[in-house]
Formats: structure tokens, sequence, C-alpha cells
């Protein structure tokens, strides 16, 4: 197979290792609009080569499109345009009903698998990726039955090769599971640290006594705006209802300071406890 | 060196590990409220032998008091009831304040070192001690003039055998430090956890999805109640007003959703990537 990857960043460029160390890909051309991405992509062997996006999508089987969601609903189009009936387009994106929505009168929206490999790092850019990222994790393949049967058989093939475990949802599911699992997170995450920050200006000194518990809270803290803005644009609605019960919860807890209630302030810690069940 | 551990949990046995393998502690004494931790810690040779805390302290050139920090309001006086000018105690407490305005008029005050070693896990018991827990990380020795310079001295040829580098606080400042970069860390992890369990009720597949990301955000919300009320309890003032900045900065970020206001939410997050230089 020839498979194109637009968008040469943590996932298309670990997607990129993935199925050229399985020998699922025979060549990967790269596309990606920043010039000194390609270079670095090429430079660290991430892709075979780099061209245009028309000429890529000529000679290859699949397109993966691994841009950030925004850039993701004026490039799908395109490369649907572009395509016959024997290629199979993917996205990999963090939000589905958006785009899907958007592309739901595309002539050629059967070509498209809607999918969602659930992996990632703080990081960003060519330089962020590695391999294994996506080993023994789900991906998830959304609203299958407005794809071709022939495009989401590669599809599902393409991720057994990459080692994941695939579930089905469709996109309205999709989008509030990954509020709940990964946005919520990430804006649990950037609050903390600005929080903190905001001290470190009068207190300099602060950070040396962080310890491990604290980088492990504030990690995902050093995620990219540029890929999380337009998550959380386009999944807006889902995000905004999770940070209500988010922010309810810890009003709760404050309450309980206030009240000096740490009877039931133990019962709550208790019951977050359970968590253990669900993460090793 | 004989050193006495009074409740060997994830801190005290950790650190008897430590004092054993540098050779620093001839022989490790475990003493500890319940006789299933006392068992495990001699089933794991985390201390030479167990005995009643008198006996323990009787024969000791220092006494480490590694309870949770409620129980040290107890115990650290007795442990002060009984030794001489020629032993040490270090109690590892991770709030100070509280504790300290207790021992003020204690006639042995001088003989006890205020420290915190800022180093943990999510786990706790004896079966959470490990080897290397502390390595590289800061340890804080508080009002330290408050201490016996023989004392301090012993205190700190401990901390830097354990590898550990020392800062030196008062007791105000070390508690809202301790608030930032540990206490309100925890709030925010137990939170997010409630937030997601409660969802998971209604959808018990839920989690099949949470990435990597998700388990590091929610990762301290394995911990025990046990351990943190009493913390909270003790610093319930700090915990309080960052509790408040934090809520404050979630709203902040939900309005500017609710406004659709991205730009604004961008310039924030890139602001909290400054999170970056300090934590690795």
């Amino acid at each position: 197979m020839t498979v194109t990857v637009v968008g040469i960043g943590l996932i298309g460029g670990s997607m990129a290792i993935s199925l050229q160390e399985s020998g699922f890909a025979k060549k990967v051309i790269g596309v990606d609009a920043l010039r000194e991405n390609e270079k670095k992509a090429i430079r660290r062997y991430l892709v075979d080569e780099t061209m245009p996006l028309k000429e890529a999508v000529a000679q290859s089987d699949i397109i993966i499109v691994a841009t950030p969601v925004d850039v993701m609903l004026k490039v799908i189009p395109e490369v649907l345009d572009l395509v016959t009936d024997k290629q199979t387009v993917l996205d990999v994106g963090s939000t589905k009903e958006h785009l899907l929505a958007s592309l739901k009168n595309h002539p050629n929206r059967k070509r498209l698998v809607a999918t969602h490999p659930m992996a990632g790092t703080e990081y960003s850019g060519p330089e962020a990726a590695i391999p294994n990222l996506f080993d023994g994790k789900y991906t998830v393949i959304v609203d299958q039955e407005d794809s071709a049967k022939d495009a989401v058989a590669i599809a599902e093939q393409l991720y057994k090769v990459m080692n994941m475990k695939i579930a089905y949802l469709d996109a309205t599911a999709h989008d509030e599971h990954t509020a709940y699992v990964s946005h919520i997170a990430h804006i649990s995450s950037f609050a903390l640290a600005l929080t903190v920050l905001e001290k470190e200006k009068n207190e300099s000194r602060i950070f040396e006594l962080a310890s491990s518990g604290f980088g492990s809270t504030v990690r995902l803290a050093k995620s990219s705006p540029d890929m999380w803005i337009p998550i959380f644009r386009q999944n807006r609605d889902n995000v905004l209802s999770i940070l209500d019960e988010y922010i309810s919860t810890l009003s709760q807890f404050r309450t309980m300071l206030i009240k000096k209630d740490f009877e039931n302030f133990h019962s709550k810690i208790e019951e977050a406890n359970n968590i253990k069940k669900i993460i090793n």
C-alpha cells in the first residue's frame, strides 16, 4: 500500500512509523502545510518523500488526515474531491459531529472513514512522533454506516496492524465520551498550571518543591493551543456541560472545607478512589 | 546509628530502605499502630525488628515519625516526652503550622526537626515503600531555628545520605507552598475522578477510551483519604484560598466557552504552556 499522511505531527508521524515498521505501508508520503515540518519528517525517516497534496493523493491507496480539527474542515473535502472508489480516506481527529455534519452531502463521503485513535502525549510536531504510541490502545470508528464497507474494512485492517482495539460509536456519543475522558482532563490541567504559575510570579522558588504528583497532574498543560482550541470550539457544548459538573464538584469540596465537614469529604475521596478499578 | 520509624507506610518504609541501603542506619526498628503493617514491614525487610514505641525510642539515635498528620499531633509529644538531648526526632509530615504551634511549649521541642521530604506516589502502606523514592528531590527543613543545632545537623546528614536537596522555610511559607504544588493537585484530581465516575454510571464502557493523558491527570485520585483528609483539615485555609483561585480560573474558561471567545482562550493556554519551563 502507498499511504499519504496529511499533517505530519505527533499522531500522523507516529502512524507513519507504525505503518512502515509493520510493512503495511510500502511507501509513506508526507504532506504538511509547513515546509519545515516536511523537512523534519524526511530527516527523521517518518516519510519516504513529500509532495503537494494533489500529487500525493493521486498515487495513494490510503490518505490519512491528521491535521488539527479546524484544518480538517477544509482539507478533507479537498481530499474527497480528488479520490476514486479505489481509495480510502481516514481522518484521525478528536471531534466528529461538526466535521461529519459538514461532509454530509459530499458525493465521496463514503470513501471517508472517521476514526479516532485514542493515544497521544502532551507534545506536538514531527519531533514528537514515536513508535508504539498506539500499541494496545483503543481506536474509535465513527458512524461506520456512512462509509463504504470496503473502506471500513481497510481502516480496520490498518488499526489492527497498529495493534489497536476497535470501538464503534456514533458521532454524538464519540464527542460526548471524548469530552469526558480527554478534553476535560486538559481543561483541568491548563487551569491548574495557570493557578500555580500566577503564584510563582511572587514566589519564584515555589516549583523547586513540586513533587512528581504535581508534574503528572499538570503534564497535559504543555499541550498545544493550536491543536486544542479547535477541539474546544468544535466540542464546546459537551465540554461546557462537563466543565459545569467539574466546577460543581470542586464547589462541593469548597463548601465541605468551609463547613469543616471532613466526614463527608472523606466519603467523597473514598468514592474517587474507585478510579483505581479503572486506571492502572 | 539506630533509627526508629514510627508509621511504616509509603514514606516511612521508603526512608527505611534508603537509610539501610546507604549504611547510614545500622539497625532500623519499626513501630506501627497496625500489627499487620509491622508484619508486612518485617516480611519485606523494611525494618530489622518491631517493638512498642517506648522500647524502640529507648534504643534509638533517631526517631522518624511518618504517620498521617493527625496522628502526629498525638505521637510526637509522646516521643518528645521520652527523648534525651542525645536523640533526634524528625517528623516528615505534609503540614507544619498546626503541629509546630501545638508543640511550642514542649520542653523537648528542640530535639524535633520538622522536615518534609517532597516525594510520594498515589499508593500507601508498607507495600508501597520503594527504593530511590527520594533520589534527587527536595526536602524542606521547617523553622530550623526552633531545633537544636546538632539535631538539625543530623537531619541534614540523613537527607544528604538519601541524596535529597534541602530547602529551608518557615512553617507558614511551607504550608502555603505545599498547598500550591501538592495539595491543590490532589483536590483537582479527586474532583475529576468523581466527575467522570458519575458519568460512568450510565456509560459503562466510557473508560475503554481513556487515554494515558487522562490516566496521568487522575492518578492522584487513588490517594488515601486517611492520609489526605488530615492534611486538608490542617491546611484548610491555604487549600481553600487556592481552590478559590482554581475555581475562578475554570470559571473564566467557562465564560470564554460560553462567549465563544476562543482568541482569549488561546492566549490563556499559551500562558499555561509556560509550565514547560518548570516541569519536565
